[in-house]
């Protein structure tokens, strides 16, 4: 085992990451060493880079909770995962396991959570350590490149897909096929939805039909209310992906009666939610953050099923910043992962 | 039967009702005719008189949906209602009975439903039509004035009480303790739940003590989220009843993580959701609008079982006018009910 | 129109049924009378015939609750169906309206409902009276013959998968791959489901491949208990659409601990259910019978939209003895649909 | 901290618990040791001294599964609970935390569950070990026996109520009104149900008005099933507790249709399950295994609250062998709470 490891690290909010040696963590007690073949990029990385939130990233902090690679060290006291486990060390590090959310299986919403690469140190490095008890066990069906997205991008559209309570057969509008919207598309399908998707480019559209979309409008040059009300009378659900304040709007619109939207985008600030509209049709506008553990087990299963396969182009954890100057920019198609070994 | 009655009509919005005798409607086949007994006076007969939402209620128009009366005549074709049946007419006046929503035993949804006192004639008069396979049978237990205000404020907190989805055991706000509110206390302790009741008045509080709320708090002098995240670390559904923009951001805020807010007040304009607070902490907020027939039975049920008690006050018909300017000025405790007796 | 019409007539219980011309019923108020293109024949009819159950099918009976074909008149006050409309009268020929589960999309419980081809006369015959409320309106997509077993083989199905409450990705076990199973396979396949079949043919297993199973068990060879638990660790929900105890005894032990039966079979007596497995494991063993509105709603869009083919072929009305012979012996693979145009 | 205490153990199935002095067991890392102030005398206790499980308990074996008392000593890695802490020791002494059902708030079905009094010691003794994540914390407001009656036969019934799916203002049956029965009644009335008790006993039935069932049955003077039937037209729910296979059939026919049976308890063999009822019906029967450590935070606080008081009567240690035999004689009125202090 060598001493230090690259990582990207951050000092100042707002500046690039330092590419630099740093020592590889010790294994603690209740905790595991994890060296780490592959690492999503997600746009959360921005926010937490740039202290966008409330309660801001630790700083100096190796960013990342995409994480995936081989388990290489055990602490004392770890039963349930063993060296040569192939992990994935996602945006939840570990939370308390007592609480109201932690006994009814939604640690996600853990007051006392802990979050890889924001509060803890996350997998932008050769080796990161891990929580056992919150890691996701990686099915031999997936590569490491394949399986990092799903940690966070998967998982986290597929959850927002539950959310919309959306049953097989109904309709769901997918807002955004980006990163995650890509994904999302799959996912519902593989959950028996129909699926229209929206978004403003027509090349993500093509995506979204390649990928099984059964319904594409460009809400560039179409009103997506006026057409998911004429061609199919309404959503029962919608998922948006896009970080947009009008997306939200027209997300509510495109619901039919009764209708659920699921937000997992965070952009800054409010959503104007219109009264009348939300009672009168009996409307539901609903949060969503991640997955559980199970959410997470879920949607791995389903990729090494090859329902869902994540578009990305692997890049070296020393272009970094270049990556994410790209994704600041909004010039990145899919997902770009991290390559360790590359 | 007489062949001219009582009635308070609306010639223009914005005006008083004229009171005048006007023709003594025709049972049509599948109507039934009701001898109204009594009348509950509601907000949204205000909005329907102003003519505030963007469709507009018929003129010239009797408005009222909170009518109670006795069944007089049955039209052909009528089998599940009898002369002499004591009846409620509701806000819901008829529905389709063939889209998605009448099948799913959600008709409150229906999109060619008819209202009562909106669309078609309601019961400030001394007669009024009636679809019988959508009034409410009232139980033997409750005199016309005291079911009066359930066919409508009752059963609205019922339902608005269900879809917060909060279990037997957990804390709901009800915030604004006026003619909805008081209601809404004592339905939920009569659903099992914990009750803190907000208001910015102190005889308001006082009243929601007495009909058993747990916790009452003061929004005029102290924060309420702060009160109610610190007393009981949040609540897990919240039913605003108040019509006010304040309350609903407050209702969000007095959430604890996964929780449910569930709006039943219809003020004009938007919501300002924060989005952020939302999404991390998965919150939930959902329109709800009246209740269904089975919401009806069973918010009769618990009123005639002696669960809910309406504070509330008789007015003769002719006074209409003066209790329309009351409600508007905010000046009326609890609930108004017109006794077309007196 | 004709006043007179083919009808296959049962008038005592157990004997054949007699093909003779009957009047052609007339139209009623609240009423359609539908020229029938095609009717399936349904495990069911046998016990109608035989007069197996508790409360017996009214004779004398035309027979027959998969009823296809076109309006042809309409009655006084009907206003939701049109001449020339394309319709299916399902089992459920009509309900009260009123009760407790009518109001509740749940219809296919109410105590007062009359019963197609059993309480009131079926399909069997050129024509059919019909309840406009309860008939399914059919997608154009699908032809007569294809829609006649999606009335009741197809609904039935489907809604007993929805009560198995398997969510997508999770395991569910069809046993018994014949008229009903084949279609569970299709249906559970639309709604997402990992797809376990069970069978003691091995050409019905192939059948069960060929439309999508995931994995089959021939349990005369093997113990499917001891293999869906060896294989998948036991299924999430099992629907028995076999008429067979043992098969009702192995689907609660083909379920993984919380996992949920469902039997849609009616072979008498009883079904012994062994309670410290059903206590410790928490199983849950539900009935379902045929479906709702909505449930046949969707249903038929699934057949539509192609994710659902019928395997049947078609006989004349006059060789219905014989197909009900061939039943009885349990020698008809698939699904029979009488043609009336042949 | 002493060596030795007083315990009483089996040896042999079927034979009595001998009392002697053995060591006081040693906290090891990651769990704690409880002083047993109390502890609560369960018929499974009975089950397990017996072997009449397919399962057997472990011997030597010190029973007992409803202690409480003090935390006096806490293992290495302990955090969440300190010495001094009241807790009590359920049955699920610990469980994996990584399974598909440990993951979703199911933990009690965990198939690697060990189980208290039963496969490690239990609390028929002056001090018992406990794993920190499985104890459940005890509200101040009240005593250790109030509190030792919620840890198994409490959380039972009120987890069994859930799993009826009784909804506020609805009925629920609870048969058998003993140990379990008279907690449940009082437990159905705080979850806002209305509450038919059914016993053979007079007393029994009185004691269930007494803490406030709304209609109670006796089953040795008239038809349960009648009854039930005719004066409330069958409950949507029914809670068995009575050992008594009789009492399972009349819990299904007591059922309206689309009405849940909730099985706790454990009488040897099968039971048998009319198919025609439960399919035609759509009832559904299911088993309930204690309760989710959430569940005990709910039981336990709606008896902190004053809902719900357990009638016991306190032995010594050194009777639990007459104890046992009055249980088994049935000759046990409410529940037996043993007194570690007399």
């Amino acid at each position: 085992m060598p001493t230090t490891m690259l990582a990207a690290v951050a000092y100042t909010y707002g500046q690039p990451l330092q590419l630099e040696q740093v020592p590889v963590p010790a294994v603690a007690p209740g905790r595991i060493l994890v060296k780490v073949a592959a690492c999503g990029v997600c746009h959360t990385d921005l926010h937490a880079l740039d202290g966008d939130w409330p309660v801001k990233a630790t700083l100096p902090l190796i960013p990342g909770h995409e994480g995936v690679g081989t388990v290489v060290a055990v602490g004392e006291g770890v039963t349930n995962v063993r060296e040569g486990d192939r992990v994935g060390v996602p945006w939840l590090y570990t939370a308390c396991g007592h609480c109201e959310q932690c006994f009814t299986g939604w640690e996600t919403l853990c007051p006392s959570q802990q979050n890889t690469g924001y509060s803890v140190q996350g997998s932008y490095a050769e080796y990161v350590l891990a929580d056992p008890n919150y890691v996701g066990l990686l099915p031999d069906e997936l590569s490491f490149e394949e399986a990092a997205p799903i940690l966070c991008a998967g998982v986290t559209v597929y959850k927002g897909l539950k959310e919309t309570e959306v049953k097989p057969g109904q309709w769901v509008v997918i807002s955004g096929i980006g990163g995650l919207g890509h994904l999302a598309v799959q996912y519902a399908k593989a959950m028996g939805m129909l699926v229209a998707a929206v978004d403003v480019q027509d090349d993500k559209l093509r995506l979204a039909q390649a990928v099984g979309a059964d319904l594409v409008i460009n809400a560039a040059t179409h009103d997506p209310v006026q057409e998911i009300q004429q061609q199919i009378g309404g959503a029962h659900g919608a998922l948006v992906t896009a970080v947009s304040r009008p997306a939200f709007a027209q997300g509510v619109g495109m619901l039919r009666r009764r209708g659920t939207l699921a937000l997992v985008g965070l952009p800054p600030g409010d959503f104007d939610l219109n009264i009348f509209e939300v009672v009168l049709m009996r409307k539901t506008v609903r949060g969503s953050i991640v997955g559980t553990r199970q959410d997470l087990v879920e949607s791995l299963a389903l990729a090494a099923a090859g329902k869902v396969k994540v578009h990305y182009h692997t890049e070296r954890l020393e272009n970094i910043n270049q990556v994410l100057d790209d994704l600041r920019a909004g010039n990145i198609d899919g997902r770009v992962v991290l390559n360790l070994a590359l």
